[in-house]
């Protein structure tokens, strides 16, 4: 296992982690500033951030840094209710696709969805069998692409309290059944991203990290889990502050092969998007070292 | 499968549905005395609750009533961090066991607890692993009273939201797989209490139920998951208000060959919880009919 003590070189910052600072958002581009000053070497971006600042734009300042990506937020998001809202979901993907080609990133990660319209309160459909067809079907269909171009996609597995309203693939296992189905020969254009939030109360987590091994194992991300959770997506903590076993999971992790970033991912509406940027940077560099 | 349009002999109320109304706690006595007025047959009350009571009175007043248990809640909560702590979780079980057996309940509930501390926010170690352990040596200690009296216990998966702070059996794939390990005859002692608010996203829910069969399924509680759900304990929905197929679940669990009650538990501090006990008990009467 990687000794992380001594540094930050595997450090990736998920920018919604700093997206709000003094609970104010905060554009990409100053975020991307933050991140190079303390000599953090890889971010993920959030599509809706880099389509505010202009994906080129993006680019140019991440070269001229030396950022690279540790991937890219997010595809996914493929039941629909009729033909014409499957399309336009194929079609989303296919430009999500796109624009991590451009950005060189190394997986474009998958929120699948669940039952649309859950999100806003309003599910148009209860069967969750169906969505998750659709989300075969989906991944199928976006994979023609992801082979074209050579951009993994890494699907995600989400937290059961989110299957509802944002991803029905939920355990490590589930999603890593979809992989084998729709991609057998392991060809490297298919895996997972490990969120340990997702994933760290699955009494199979350390199995399934094994069966996943380096092709599948695309990105890896870390928070913590609380006790208590305010919240079923803003509460999350900082590295050390929770209950789950981060040098643990990540020893499996990296058992199995897993070489990349370690990736900080934090929603917290009450805690850390209240604090300074510097601040919350600061203290991931400092929980990277100590705590992942 | 049964019908319930007709009518609610196949009813129980969890009496945490409805040990709040208007906002203010409810005396055990009260709640059977309304549940009795509405021709309904079965209940599972909590063990505070009952104690407030008083087990003979309670026993007498459903004998009154000709109201049974269709569970009694709850033992569990097992690991702990030394010696003592362990041993008194075992002697509370083996009280918690007799209070069914005096009370005629069909089987005792297990939440069967996770990190220590955690519930009071402040776990007292990380390893869940360690705790699942404990779990399990817990149950087993359990089960040899539990064999003794005649007194089934029912583990309860729970959802894997609650693994840090209350139940570190999150799927009903692991609560099987430990009867399996510690009741490998299946001798009507050990099995699980199916609810749908902490199992209804399982990829895997429709072939443990079949896997579970008529010995394994000691119990049935149903409610609904709401989008959004605003607390992580106390939001639950009303049946047909949230995106749980409760008839399509109910099925399966008939096809396995459950015929007992479908218990309604229902922790709703927001909405239910607000209202009278007399409108709580309808609706839930009508939703039986209706819905489940």
């Amino acid at each position: 296992m990687r000794d992380f003590s001594g540094g930050h070189e595997w450090l990736s910052i998920n920018t919604a982690t700093v997206r709000k600072q003094h609970g104010q958002e905060v554009p990409l581009d100053r975020i991307v500033d933050q991140c190079a000053e303390r000599g953090i070497r890889a971010i993920s971006p959030w599509r809706d951030q880099v389509a505010a600042l202009g994906i080129e734009r993006l680019a140019r300042q991440l070269t001229a840094h030396g950022i690279g990506l540790s991937g890219y937020c997010r595809g996914g998001f493929f039941p629909a209710v009729d033909a014409a809202g499957l399309q336009a979901a194929l079609d989303d993907n296919r430009r999500a696709i796109d624009e991590a080609k451009l950005l060189g990133a190394p997986c474009v990660v998958l929120v699948v969805g669940a039952l649309p319209g859950a999100l806003d309160g309003r599910a148009l459909y209860k069967d969750i069998g169906r969505a998750r067809g659709e989300v075969r079907d989906g991944i199928a269909a976006s994979l023609d692409h992801a082979r074209e171009v050579g951009m993994p996609l890494a699907i995600e597995p989400l937290h059961p309290m989110q299957a509802a309203d944002r991803a029905c693939i939920n355990t490590l296992e589930q999603a890593l059944d979809l992989c084998d189905e729709l991609d057998p020969e392991r060809g490297g254009m298919l895996g997972v991203a490990v969120d340990v939030y997702h994933v760290w109360w699955d009494p199979k987590l350390r199995e399934q990290i094994e069966r996943a091994g380096a092709e599948r194992l695309l990105a890896y991300h870390v928070c913590d889990w609380l006790t208590p959770t305010r919240d079923l997506l803003s509460d999350r903590g900082m590295m050390g502050d929770g209950v789950v076993e981060l040098k643990k999971i990540r020893g499996w992790v990296e058992a199995a092969g897993y070489r990349g970033f370690s990736e900080v991912e934090i929603f917290s509406a009450l805690d850390w998007w209240q604090r300074s940027g510097e601040d919350v940077l600061d203290a991931c560099i400092e929980r990277h070292r100590s705590q992942v």
